[in-house]
């Protein structure tokens, strides 16, 4: 096995289930950290703040990082926002705040609804406030020439009332009526594992990405040439992963099964 | 010229454009009244009840039909369940009064989201009322098990802000969230064609569907095998239409130029 001085980790399925802790994987967050590895959270979830996201995991999930340690796609869409927007730096979003928080403390201005500013760019992620008038200004935006970027294309979001629609549900409503496809920053895209890297210091090879989910996770890690583990508690089954032409470079079934070198 | 007993028309850029009017269209009606044919306003629009339809055509369009004279996806829809459903009448509906008048009028029972009761049916139309949350009901509602059914396709809707999302972007929403394909029941789909021709007591041959959108109208004509007359005063344009693989049976760009047989 290699060495890697970062770890990439996704959240539910991975360190967490809903609301069930996944003790090996508190163990395994333990053991990186004797061995002074960087340790970073990269999950598609754009609506909380990093410092949330820290606190749940120390409250309820015995896992002890800081806020610094948490990397959502709305990090990652007010960086990459951030490396190519210049002066442009008016934004309309739908989203909650964990987006805004982001793009504000990177100094975009978020534009709202009942305003006539056109904004340069158009942010979609999950708002489960949101509503028609909402995503209606979104689309006018778009087709008024706002460059459309989805913070992550997941269709469902599991929660207590089940399978509910996630940020790309509402990435595909406003794309169907723009006709316009978007910039999706989260995995399984390249995006957010690059912000992520120039966030870490760190090189494509240095790091592991380590999630359940082929789809997003492992796909993410894939498509920037990371080397990757996926640990079977969460939604990928090892039958289906089987199936998938390129495959993990390491899979588990417990993250007690890893060694950290 | 074939002999035509019925016209099925479009609305919205064939009998008059936003909110001006066409003369040529409302001559053509009278011409269609004077000579005894069926007629029958066929729309996408799922969200005003007839009445209000055929009360613009008068009030602002010179056009004095009688809300008998209009169909809607909204009663396509309803007249469809109709005849599936059986004892099956539970419907929960992301729509606006048109959609829910039409249901209820054929005794459909509509559950609302504040309580557990699992629908049979899940419509979505167009709502510019909607919210997460009832996108949210409509989702977990189909997964629970309800056929899930679009009123229509229509990716916008023109109106004095611009291109707003239309049903079909909120059903591109459902689509994604559920991976489920709906029944959809507007032009070009076939389903409101056929239930208009049960409407009328009149075969396919009997008809000339009449519309300026080569995409909905034209289509939903070839789709169920009914001639088609195509004008040129709204959406659709000669040098796009002569593209097309299959040709709508007769072009015109005025309706005046259709002669009355």
């Amino acid at each position: 096995m290699k060495k890697y001085q970062g770890y990439f980790i996704d959240l539910d399925g991975t360190v967490y289930k809903g609301k069930d802790r996944i003790p090996a994987a508190a163990r395994f967050i333990r053991r990186l950290q004797a061995a002074h590895k960087t340790i970073l959270f990269v999950t598609n979830n754009s609506t909380r703040q990093p410092s949330f996201v820290a606190d749940n995991l120390a409250h309820n999930h015995d896992i002890h990082v800081s806020a610094d340690n948490v990397y959502t796609s709305a990090l990652a869409t007010a960086d990459y926002l951030d490396g190519i927007a210049g002066d442009r730096r008016k934004v309309y979003i739908v989203g909650e705040s964990g987006l805004a928080a982001a793009l504000q403390a990177k100094h975009f201005e978020l534009t709202n609804d009942d305003e006539e500013v056109q904004p340069d760019y158009v942010v979609v992620g999950l708002d489960t406030n949101t509503n028609y008038h909402k995503l209606e200004q979104a689309v006018l935006d778009i087709r008024a020439g706002a460059r459309f970027i989805g913070t992550n294309g997941d269709s469902n979001l599991p929660n207590e009332r089940g399978m509910t629609p996630g940020a790309g549900s509402l990435v595909k409503l406003v794309e169907y009526a723009t006709q316009k496809k978007p910039l999706m920053v989260g995995k399984p895209q390249t995006t957010i594992m690059k912000m992520a890297l120039q966030k870490c210091h760190l090189s494509v090879d240095d790091v592991l990405m380590v999630g359940d989910n082929y789809h997003t996770d492992i796909e993410a890690g894939i498509n920037v040439g990371m080397d990757t583990l996926l640990v079977y508690t969460g939604l990928s089954k090892p039958a289906d992963v089987k199936r998938e032409k390129v495959q993990p470079t390491y899979t588990v079934e417990s993250l007690d099964e890893w060694s950290v070198q």
